[in-house]
Parts: structure tokens; C-alpha cells; sequence
């Protein structure tokens, strides 16, 4: 599943990723073809009223800074006000980010590996949905669509009509949907949402970040053992891992619905430095899944999101993607 | 903390102890010290219908199984009957054991290193509690005071009690208690009774089987940054594993109240030799655990237990308990 593929994106010009060793991975095939190990580096659009020239800055600093980092594919978030979703105060104040789809086209033309988008597709009509749906090229696009927060949150396109319009407007682009295995903890039937959604089309699954261990693998493993009793191939389970530099950031996680197991929280909290803990934590938390996906023959990918944008955590972020890839068997 | 204590105990004949590489800890002194890195295995004692002649058999067997592996001291269940703690069927028959301090007395005389006799105290009366405490030799002999197994249990002493006859009856002799994270995972307060019990003259305190790796660092770390801010030294924790042959023998763990993962649970059903797997997975818990409370540098044991009647098991038992104790550091 290799691919030479970078040789005719180099010779587009001012491309640097032929000095990496590893060669690029064809994350879109990858995924049809129900393939893991790959890395994944998720980034959020600049704030909504970002004028178009520092935009531009922003969009060139990052794609400088994740090139020598070579990963297969970027994730750009879509930022919704999930406040309807958790009536508790929000740690930060929700700001309105830009559309990513918008951040792309104008800024990240640059780019040279496969991009997924998010939708939150409760924020657009079902117009809108589809005249973005169809206008994706996708050999270099992927989408993950997303439903509303809550239940009671208005949505302006339900996920199954939004899943609809993506199999009539654009059959080919692959879609992807969310993982979440805190739900699991409560439910015990995320697995089988995944099998829903792999009906209905989707090719991969995006988890939040991971902290609870436990709760992951819980996931991983009722899936397995359902894909094999179905005789279904296992579609790549993509694990979301990051750094947290303060207390706060971890209080804005938990409010957003991740669970921190409370040692995790408890080491944090009385660390000298607490960026290289959570560091030292994604670092081992991944390790484990990784091998137990491997052990259970579930295929994964790594993503790696900056949920600040405080320099020095953005750069522990793209540190630990690197070491992470190191791990990848590619 | 080593001892040349073995010596004079081999110099009375029939010792096998000397042809061991790793020198006797004296397990007693060191927990009096809050030390940890020591190996303990737990057995249950014979049915009590047991004749005289068939209890000495298989105490000479288990001897003799465990002379080889050399563990820093035993651990003898009072095995209680717990039907009034859980309204649910047990999955296997309760079955009266002989009393761990009879068994001891009667049979186990041969034993080198140091014995925790377990007390279910409710199932004794205060004269016998204090009878049987003024009676052991604290050089010799531990034990774990067992409060019942449910609030609404008629308990015949209750643990406080046990605990003040203790210390007037042999002020000497270390107690331990048991530790659950599984309590700590519903209530976030079982550090603060170890911390209650530590008061009442505990010196270490054993855990059920561990199948749940993150409720145990849960409690590790809530009792260790306790135990920080209080500037208390920390009691060993002794963790339990053992290995698991068959889904009712999980089963019964869990009915006793082991909280066990759903994707432990999933491996252990499909694998192809589920006791192997078990095995596999006790030794990867008890590592992450070690490694843990190292980091944190919070004294502890492992404790190994046979759940089991089965040969193949108490084998794999004595197999774990093996491999783990190359892992602890003395």
C-alpha cells in the first residue's frame, strides 16, 4: 500500500516531503482497503474573525511546521457549541472557529496529503450539506459527519439525511464517523453504532481523545468480536491522543464529555511539569492500544490534536506525533 | 532489609530454602517498615469435612509445590459465606472451609516464612478474636481482620472491635486490612479508609483479585497523594492476581464483587486457551501496576492467589507467581 504518489506532488514544486524516509502512505486507498497504521495531525480553523491575510499566516506557519513531520492525512475540525449538549459552564468561552471546508479551500491549497473534513452537519441545510458533499475531490478529500450534540439540539440536517446526501451527491468520498468509547462505558452499545454507520457507508472512526485506557479497549474488543461474528472487515478505528499542559485544559476536556481517570487527573494536577506527563501518558495510553489492536487484528491510526494554542503545547503535540509514528508499522 | 534469618530455620533439618538464589526477606520487618517489593501466595484452606490424615496430604503437597517458588510468606483465606452481601445466585456452591488458624496450627507447622491468617471477624466471638490474637507469635504470624461482608450482616464482632482486641490482646502482632477499588471506583473514599485503618494500627493492606488496572491506580494515587498531604508514610498495598480457567470461575468473581473488564472478559471467551490468556493478562497488569507505584513510590506486594481446586490451575498459579517475583526488585 505503498505509493509513489508524492513523486508527482513533488514535482509540483516546493515540496520537502522527499527528504522523509518513510514512504508516503496513500491514506485514502489505505482506508477502502480497510488498512490501518497511519497518523493522522488535527488541527482547528483560526477563529471566525481571523482576516484573511493572517489566516493565510496561520495556515502557512502550521503546514510548515507539520511537513517535517510528514503525517498521511490532516483532520480539520468543525467547532460547534456543544453548551446545548452540557448545561455545566464552560471552562472556555465558545468561540465561533472558520468553516473548515472554507480554511482549506482558501488556505491550505499547499497541502499535499489527504484532508479530512468535519461536518457538523446540524449547523448547515441540507443544501448546503450537499453542494459542499458534491463539490469534494475525492481523491484528496475525506469526510467525517457529525450529528447534533444532543438530541434536543435543533438540527438543521439529521446525520442520517446528511449520510444520505453524501451517497447520492458523492458516492466515492469516503466518509468517516465518530468513535466514542466513553459512551460505550455508559451504554455498551457504541459497537453497534458502528456497525449502523458502517451500513451506512462510513470507512473509518475518529475517537475523542483518549484517556481512558480501559474504556478504549472495552470498545475495541466488542467491536472485534461482533465484526467477526457478523463476518464483517473491521473498519480502522483512528485513536485521538494530545497533550494538556494545565489543569483547565483537562476541566474543558471533561466538559466536552472525555474521561480523565482520576490518576491521570491526580499526576497532572501535582506534576512539576505537567505538558511532559500528559506527554509521557498520551505516549503510553497509545503504546497499549496500539498493541492490543494489533494482538486483536483491528485495524488503527493515530491522530494527534493540538487543543491549545499556546506555542509550546502545539510543539509538544507535534513531538508526540513524531514519536508516535516511530511506532507505526508501515 | 535481608536477613540471614533463613539460615537458622534451615539448620533445623529439611529445608530446601538454602538452594534459592534470592535471599529470605523477612517480610514481617519489612512491612513493619513500610517496605514493599515481596512476594506472598494465598491459599484456601481444606473443606472442613476434610479428615485430619487428607488435610496434612495436602498441606505437605502444597508445601512441597511452594517450597520451589519461595514466596516471602503465605496468605490463608477465612472464606466466608458472602450470599448475604449479593442477592445473586452463586456460581458455585458455598462450601465451609476449615479455619485458616486451626489449619495453620494443625498442619502447616513445616512452613519457614511468615503466615497472614485472615479473620471474617463477624463470624467469631469477641473471646474467640481475643483468644486466638493473644495467642499468636508476631514473629510469625500476621493476619488481615475481615470486617462482614454486608452492613446488614449479624456480625459476631464487628471490625473496630476486632481492631481494639488486637491491640490490647497482642499490640505486637502487624494487622493489614483489605483494600477494594472497586469501592474506591463507586464511592472515592477507599483511601481514606485505608487511611482510617492505618489509625487503627494497619501496617499493609491486601486488594481482591485485580482484573481493573485503572480503578487499582485510581486508588493508588488518590491514597498516595493523601498519605502526601497528610505526611504519612504509605502502607505497602499487596495486590491480588491470580489466573482464570473458565467463564464461571469469572463468573464467581465477579459475583464476589471483582469488577472484571468487558474486553478482559471478551479475550478470556474466545480465547483458545483461556486459562494462557489469563495468565498473559495478570502478568501485564501486575507490570503496569508495579511500574506505577514505583514511579509514585508507593511501597507494595504481590500477593498471588489459586481460585481453583484444578491442578492445571494452582500450576499456572505457581507459574505467575514465579514470573512476577523476577520482576520485583530486593
Amino acid at each position: 500500500m505503498r505509493t509513489t504518489w508524492h513523486i508527482s506532488i513533488c514535482a509540483l514544486g516546493g515540496c520537502t516531503r522527499h527528504l522523509n524516509t518513510v514512504s508516503l502512505v496513500d491514506l485514502i486507498r489505505r482506508i477502502q482497503d480497510g488498512q490501518g497504521e497511519f497518523l493522522l495531525f488535527a488541527l482547528t480553523p483560526p477563529r471566525l474573525a481571523t482576516d484573511r491575510e493572517r489566516a493565510q499566516e496561520i495556515a502557512d506557519a502550521t503546514v510548515a511546521r507539520l511537513r517535517p513531520l510528514d503525517p498521511d492525512g490532516l483532520i480539520l475540525y468543525d467547532v460547534d457549541d456543544e453548551s446545548e449538549r452540557n448545561p455545566a459552564e464552560r471552562p472556555f468561552p465558545f468561540m465561533p472557529t472558520m468553516d473548515p471546508a472554507d480554511y482549506l479551500a482558501d488556505h491550505l491549497g499547499a497541502w499535499a496529503t489527504p484532508v479530512v473534513v468535519y461536518r457538523a452537519v446540524g449547523k448547515y441545510t441540507p443544501e448546503d450539506v450537499r453542494s459542499w458533499l458534491s463539490a469534494q475531490d475525492p481523491t484528496r478529500v475525506m469526510t467525517v459527519l457529525v450529528g447534533a450534540a444532543s438530541q434536543t439540539a435543533r438540527a438543521r440536517t439529521s446525520l442520517a439525511d446528511a449520510q444520505a446526501l453524501r451517497r447520492e451527491a458523492n458516492p466515492t468520498l469516503a466518509p468517516g464517523g465518530v468513535a466514542i468509547p466513553e459512551r460505550h462505558s455508559r451504554r455498551d452499545d457504541e459497537h453497534l453504532r458502528l456497525l449502523a454507520k458502517q451500513d451506512a457507508g462510513c470507512r473509518f472512526f475518529v475517537t475523542q481523545v483518549v484517556y481512558d485506557l480501559n474504556a478504549a479497549k472495552n470498545l475495541v474488543s466488542d467491536y472485534h468480536y461482533e465484526c467477526e461474528a457478523r463476518r464483517i472487515a473491521p473498519a480502522p478505528l483512528v485513536f485521538t491522543f494530545s497533550v494538556c499542559g494545565s489543569m483547565k485544559t483537562l476541566d474543558f476536556l471533561r466538559w466536552l464529555g472525555v474521561d480523565v481517570p482520576r490518576w491521570i487527573e491526580n499526576d497532572l494536577e501535582h506534576a512539576a511539569d505537567p505538558l511532559e506527563a500528559s506527554y509521557q501518558q498520551a505516549l503510553a495510553t497509545a503504546g497499549e492500544l496500539m498493541a492490543y489492536c494489533r494482538t486483536l487484528g483491528v485495524p488503527f491510526g493515530i491522530n494527534v490534536e493540538s487543543v491549545s494554542i499556546r506555542q509550546v503545547e502545539i510543539e509538544a503535540s507535534v513531538r508526540l506525533a513524531q514519536q508516535l509514528r516511530t511506532q507505526l508499522r508501515r
